[in-house]
């Protein structure tokens, strides 16, 4: 029996992916995940088995890698930033208990940084209070659901950061969530847009909660509203921890 | 004119520390922090100058990094999981702002593995769907305003992850959220609790929301409460994405 290893390979630069996930990366036979992050780790990969596909066939990919680890080798399955975080770290995991315990390879999970940490070092401190973490795909969430909880957070005024904020086919949601932010939260609270944090095409965007929208968001963009004291200052962006200064 | 690196270390081992933090702390000849975090990174800090205090005085030790860097020093200010969550980044960053901007010395911010993600690797995939951090240190933030988050994340169904849950002073605090996270959430609730991830005195507990707080919690505990659809399986905790499988 081999092993399977999902592996939070970071925001994308080597420079911060972990030494952990870096030696599970090089041990491995075998590396599965979607070609953009196969291709981030490229250098890593020389002389080993590749499961590469497209955006949409995950669990096939996912059972895949599995079968391969049944069958003796050392497979790593690559996620970008953290694949406990909308990454794949679940659905290995969930078709893995769905074997009998008998014929599971085993698993290990290696956290990475996570893009909305990422976002957040680039844009300042935006993130030093209380925050939620939302997905704005609906591809597996009911829209509803994704509405009520942007609704939820607002009132408690969390700093809320929004994953997949956009994406081709999803061009009014964010429009749609910006309308019940603003129930909550001043037209004036910062927003900051990070595209490709660490990465060579990384960009950086500070606006406010009326205008954000205007702004060129798409579904590699991350997107972080802060709460009612976040201020903006010199183009960074601070949630202050409440220390008297 | 020196500057100063805000880096996040990680949750405790060097193996899950990114190369990037880890050359910046090499680099620097003065390193700051709390006298737990030092430690840490220990086998780096050779030959170099350390301002370490203890847990209360986190301001006159971010002013002296500073001072340091204004004196032309390369200063590292380390700090446990993302510096960006709860830790130093916002206040050397305040700080920093302070100054007048010809006196500034240059200062970045590397981020580091949160220990929320860190424990979620450890538990299993209980952060795959939205989720909610909140810290419940009152020390700079008003109790009522920490249990009015608490209920709306609990309302909008959040994954919830509590920093901070309990220290020697703070010990019914827990009890209070955990009633008013009963409201709203099944008593079966998985939750769960993680203590030193990736160090050598890691342990982990899997409860639920109608016993948890009988379980051992301290401040260097994170608890991770699940949604409505997270379960348990085999000692893991696993929040769906929401794939047919």
């Amino acid at each position: 029996m081999g092993k399977i290893t999902v592996i939070g390979i970071g925001p994308g630069n080597l420079d911060d992916m972990t030494p952990r996930a870096h030696k599970a990366i090089v041990a491995a036979d075998t590396v599965a995940g979607y070609n953009t992050y196969i291709k981030l780790v490229e250098s890593l990969l020389n002389g080993k088995n590749i499961i590469g596909t497209g955006m949409m066939q995950e669990i096939d990919r996912c059972k895949m890698a599995l079968n391969e680890a049944v069958k003796g080798h050392d497979v790593a399955v690559v996620s970008s930033g953290d694949a406990g975080v909308y990454g794949m770290a679940g659905l290995v995991l969930e078709l893995l208990l769905q074997m009998p315990q008998a014929d599971r390879p085993q698993m290990d999970i290696i956290p990475g940084i996570s893009a909305v940490n990422a976002a957040a070092a680039v844009l300042g401190a935006p993130l030093m209070h209380d925050f939620a973490v939302i997905s704005l795909s609906d591809l597996l969430t009911p829209w509803e659901l994704i509405k009520k909880r942007a609704a939820f957070a607002a009132q408690g005024d969390f700093v809320i950061a929004l994953y997949n904020p956009k994406s081709r086919k999803r061009v009014e949601h964010i429009e749609e969530i910006r309308k019940i932010l603003l129930e909550y939260k001043s037209g004036q609270t910062p927003v900051g847009i990070v595209r490709g944090a660490t990465r060579d095409n990384e960009s950086v965007t500070i606006s406010d909660l009326e205008n954000f929208t205007k702004e060129d968001i798409d579904m590699f963009s991350l997107v972080i509203i802060g709460n009612s004291n976040t201020y903006v200052q010199d183009n960074t962006m601070i949630t202050p921890r409440g220390y008297k200064l």
